[in-house]
């Protein structure tokens, strides 16, 4: 009888794409008794459904339409009537008995329709008094099977949630128990299209199609479809579930996706989804989520599973991350020659290419005009040119020539005892997953430093960007093709979030953000247990001290705050020995940040100095990024050392002085990851050092720190060629000693290409 | 009128530690109104208020008494009353205009004592049904000033709510806001002994007095207490606070104590602590611990400001790590040889103060065996002997040599241009926290590992051998006494939790866990934004391949499994290839694993082969840690590779092979920390690969992968001496090239010892 509401709404009606979920107006949330109470189905689980009902309201403001479907009834009625029975049962056996003995008495079973009778009032209560607190009214439905079953109640039905929803108030559904059936065996679960109400996520599925809802999102206790039996050794959680995969199903024990009491939800949510209504199934009761599982949902991220009658045509970036490890293993296995020649090819083709890749950036330019979202600045990062292609491929030619020499560089050798010869040698790091904003130039640059690396990528540029990059990585995917690891190099499909992407850990062995500090403090919250490498905030100082010469700091002070003041490692406070405070030369500073316009703040023991002080600085730890700075005044160079472990960031801090021993001690104590003396702070840059490539400045401090090249992306690996030698054989009473000898680190010539 | 309630309970009555906040019997928890409302103070905070009943029954559950102390009447008239005036406007609106206009009308001001009354029977009821679903009883109890105030009242209140917590009720006490006189300026808020009951604050004081409360929860929406203003640069949460330090207090713009709106809150806790009841103030409305930040309090974790009478001897953790890390930027400008000395004098000492050491480690070993739980293991681990504090002592002396070329060493030199030359220099990490367990030799060489790569160290061990590693780290001090660094190596109270300590990020740079796999998990989860170095599993293979021979194979798989099955670098599983399955040398396999007692757990495809199969695995990814393995079968040594790929743990993995080709191609494809051909996998350890001093084993694929020696200990920096050079000279425009030349690295003379 259903089967007339998918012929009403017409297939493809529900959303294809995460993102597009931001767009549903009407939705059902289902609730599921696990959700809505505690362990033990006894007693609501509080926290949850004020959770549940925040979100709700906080999306009916929204101007959403609103709908649960909610359990609860049956636990809520539980806890009463125990309660009530102790309570009688106490009375009885004190008039029995004398004694008060509460605790001891067990509990009676319950049956579960008397206890919905006794639930359902409280409940609503429940719900009532908390969406009161969000001035949202709720009105209370109940339905049996029938309901559904008769056209005239079902069109009833319809009109009075039609009505609710036109009044702003929010339907809480439930069965009405109390008049159903006692529990029978399953008889109606056979197709699709005909599914029993008799559990609450059927009863959702028709809710929502019946009400031509956008979004049906179901809650219970599992995250979500699994390709394999939750908890077997591949068991991945489906983030995107196709109907046209449903034919590979079988729902037994050895079954391609793992069900534990999933059929019923699956079955209700394919249903939903012939109907047009899109369907979300989600844990409601991961405490770390609950707070904002709904909201997340609507939002778009990587909750659950999403079931889309719309596959799409690529991978997914799951799929895309697999890819790129295996295609990467044949990487780092090649020639250290045949990695050049990748890069080599990428960098002509840059140039025989270039129309097609500025017909694209033309494209991304125009669209980024039209919507005019873009400043003058990102417009031009945005924008390429014949001449940013050929310096971008003279760049790939220098990784090329560099390229030689990182992986399987031996770093050490041991002979640990005769014929048993231990090597420490250089090897990718794994896979890298590389963000990068607007600059379409980004993407042939990691894409070789990855390549010269042996380390598969997975890039993911800005959408601004997304027509120059599709053409860019399939440049790229061509030079990977010459020696057939085409797949080593991915570029991330737009739509991805950053923070889903950030969570891949296991598949994903390091980030690098490219872009603006906000986008690495925010990818640095996002990984929890993947590395990120970059830098976060550069707070530089320039140290000027009582033995310096005018010149010199007058080139420095201005070259390190005027030269490019977005940088990271421009100068964002001047500290001022005490002794030149009242002479020409601090005058002289002075008169030149006034003609470059740099905007002065006093720090407090500058301003004490002044009779009409600059504006004082609210913190000494300012990263200003713009034309503007602090100035403080200090006694000597170890005040200076101490201002800036205190109030610095590590990133890059200059001494300007005459005298070599007060600077050899500065550059000596002070812990920051660039020290300079009487050179300007924009010198702290990979490419000024001389590092070839750069992959971006570290102010972590393990693995690399401050400017990143090569290296950087490299890891090792130990390699131990022995004889049958046992740890037991060098035991105390074993019949072999260590050597530990060490042996000259000659470079052996790179073997072959692996045949695999 | 309230003095002879401080009388009546003595002083000290309260808790010294967080720690002893467990046995807290009776617990008044204070709720702020920023906690029970929401933003605007209109409307109830569901989530929060719902979490905070949890909390409250759960702890009630437990056997102790709990009291509430709740704001939120006002807040829930607020919402109710605006409702009814919008209602009644819309009303007279409508009748005026014919019109609905709901959602344009403002809302007009309520007077607060108006909304109380209104609101206050909404939030008990709310409570009721909250508490309700824990089976909890909840009271509600009204209190105005006079109650307090007069003696009889006084005692009336105080009886009724002993009645209440008797009969295992829940009283939910609050002002009778609707009976009070409107607010006045405040006059009595001169004296601690004095305090106003007009806030909740001094309110849910005076009642945890009365009620000889144990423990004050006062939940509002700021941490606690900081050192300074809150926001400015150097503001620090306080962890505990003492009376005593009162004093220093002023509460003004440039307080010493950072109050906004504080003054009351401190004044009502002191007064609190006075009267015996210890108080703890904390954010009750953060989102990430709101669930949790009741029953953590009470579990003595370091949550808000605790407020304590009893003062402690030492310096706080954060006072500890503070003095570590001036002191360890000393040690690192130290010449290597003084750094030698220090560890060759603490060498010398551990075997002169032998008497002193044992006699402390004995006092341990016998608190231990009088507790009775320790395991005979973890006692041997726990004991010390003349001979162990020898090879300790020797072991020193070798980190001593190491030492000296380990800071300062310089790794790469480049000339950029003309008088401008970059150094890339190692240096110490900075600060390093290392969590070792039961084990005090640990200590010592821990510690000696720090001194020799210049970082400063905070360990924290054990409480069993809290006696031994006072007198190790004694020695240590005096060791590093000799030049002036006493202060680097500090020993962490064994009463800090390490949780607490994996939250000090800013302060400490790296984290090392010595012990067991799961003390590594552990520490993995709870340090969020520290870099933790160590493996947290090893899931090792030994793969035998077609070509290997009788002797070795077996020799390997017994070394592999059963010379240390607990270690890391145990193998987990043995994968056989299908040629020797059903061959003598496969036999001869199997009836050594026998003879060795090991348990086999057959793989899939190996059960396959089987008639009679041993018990089938769970997971391919499973570390048994214990004379227990799984035995599988692969076709080719690609797909033992492909095995391990998917299911180790990228530790250690071995091929046994006499077909050089066949181990060359595992050794490079396979990416593991250790890849070994022919040997045990118990080589895979810092002492027997030859590092020497052995930090631990890495199974991370950045810093440090492996085995990590003093290396692992070491970052780098970048020195650039310059003579006046800015990027703009090197500019399109300017007058200068980059050379990039690289330089020999000689290493120079170590510089003296800095003067400072």
């Amino acid at each position: 009888d259903w089967h007339h509401l998918s012929l009403a709404r017409a297939n493809g009606n529900s959303f294809a794409h995460r993102g597009e979920l931001r767009q549903a107006k009407r939705i059902v949330v289902k609730l599921g008794s696990a959700v809505v109470t505690r362990g033990d189905e006894c007693g609501l689980a509080l926290g949850r459904l004020a959770s549940v009902v925040e979100q709700v309201a906080m999306l009916q403001n929204q101007g959403r339409e609103m709908m649960i479907v909610t359990s609860g009834a049956v636990a809520f009625g539980k806890q009463r009537l125990r309660h009530e029975i102790l309570l009688s049962q106490s009375v009885r056996q004190a008039l029995h008995s004398g004694q008060n003995q509460l605790k001891d008495m067990s509990v009676p079973v319950l049956e579960a329709r008397a206890c919905a009778a006794a639930g359902q009032s409280g409940l609503m209560a429940l719900y009532e008094a908390m969406f009161t607190q969000y001035s949202t009214c709720t009105a209370q439905v109940l339905v049996t099977n029938l309901d559904f079953h008769d056209d005239q109640k079902r069109q009833n039905l319809n009109s009075t949630l039609q009505e609710l929803l036109r009044m702003n108030i929010v339907p809480i559904i439930n069965t009405n128990d109390a008049v159903v059936p006692p529990p029978e065996p399953n008889s109606d679960l056979q197709g699709v299209n005909v599914i029993s109400i008799k559990d609450n996520d059927s009863l959702a599925a028709r809710l929502a199609v019946e009400m031509k809802a956008d979004l049906l999102i179901a809650l219970s206790d599992v995250e979500g479809l699994y390709d394999s039996p939750p908890g077997s050794d591949d068991a991945k959680l489906i983030d995107i579930f196709y109907p046209g995969d449903q034919q590979s199903i079988t729902y037994g024990t050895k079954s391609r996706v793992g069900l534990g009491g999933m059929e019923a939800k699956v079955k209700a949510a394919l249903w939903a989804l012939q109907g047009g209504t899109s369907v979300v199934i989600a844990n409601g009761t991961h405490p770390k989520v609950t707070g904002h599982v709904i909201t997340d949902i609507v939002e778009g991220k990587k909750v659950g599973t999403f079931f889309s009658e719309v596959k799409p045509a690529g991978p997914t970036v799951e799929q895309q991350t697999e890819m790129a490890r295996n295609s990467g293993r044949t990487l780092a296995a090649l020639h250290p020659d045949q990695r050049g020649v990748i890069i080599c090819h990428l960098a002509d083709l840059l140039v025989e290419k270039k129309e097609e890749i500025l017909a694209a950036n033309k494209t991304d330019m125009d669209l980024a005009a039209n919507a005019g979202q873009l400043s003058s600045a990102l417009l031009n990062r945005l924008s390429l040119s014949p001449a940013k292609l050929n310096s971008l491929a003279i760049g790939l030619r220098q990784i090329a020539v560099a390229s030689q020499d990182s992986v399987g560089r031996v770093l050490r050798r041991t002979r640990v005892a005769h014929n048993l010869e231990l090597e420490q040698i250089t090897v990718p790091i794994g896979v890298l997953l590389v963000i990068f904003e607007a600059r379409p130039d980004c993407l042939p640059q990691v894409s070789a430093l990855a390549i010269a690396s042996g380390n598969a990528l997975l890039a993911k540029g800005g959408k601004e960007a997304a027509n120059t990059n599709r053409v860019l990585h399939e440049l790229t995917q061509e030079a990977l093709d010459i020696h057939g690891v085409k797949e080593a190099v991915q570029l991330v499909n737009t739509r991805e979030e950053v923070e889903d992407l950030c969570r891949l850990d296991k598949m994903i062995d390091l980030i690098i953000p490219r872009g603006s500090s906000q986008l690495v403090r925010n990818i640095q919250r996002a990984a929890k247990s993947i590395p990120v490498l970059g830098h976060s905030e550069g707070i530089c100082h320039v140290y000027v001290d009582s033995e310096a010469t005018i010149d010199k700091v007058i080139k420095i002070v201005r070259d390190s705050k005027c030269d490019y003041p977005a940088a990271c490692n421009a100068m964002e406070t001047l500290l001022v020995h005490r002794d030149i405070l009242r002479t020409t030369l601090f005058d002289q500073i002075i008169d030149m940040l006034r003609t470059e316009r740099v905007k002065i703040h006093a720090g407090p023991r500058f301003a004490s100095y002044l009779t009409f002080s600059p504006s004082e600085v609210k913190s000494l730890r300012t990263e200003y990024g713009d034309l503007e700075c602090c100035i403080e005044v200090v006694d000597s160079m170890q005040e200076a050392i101490d201002h800036i472990h205190r109030y610095g960031s590590s990133h890059t801090d200059v001494i300007v002085t005459e005298n070599e021993d007060t600077a050899e001690q500065f550059l000596q104590q002070l812990d920051s990851a660039c020290v300079f003396w009487n050179t300007s702070s924009r010198f702290a840059d990979g490419y000024r050092f001389g590092l070839g490539a750069e992959v971006g400045i570290s102010t972590a401090r393990i693995h690399a720190r401050g400017p990143v090249g090569l290296e950087g992306l490299l890891t090792t690996k130990w390699v131990l060629r022995g004889d049958g030698h046992t740890a037991a054989d060098f035991s105390e009473h074993g019949t072999l000693k260590y050597l530990h000898e060490n042996l000259p680190v000659t470079q052996p010539q790179p073997r072959q290409m692996s045949s695999n």
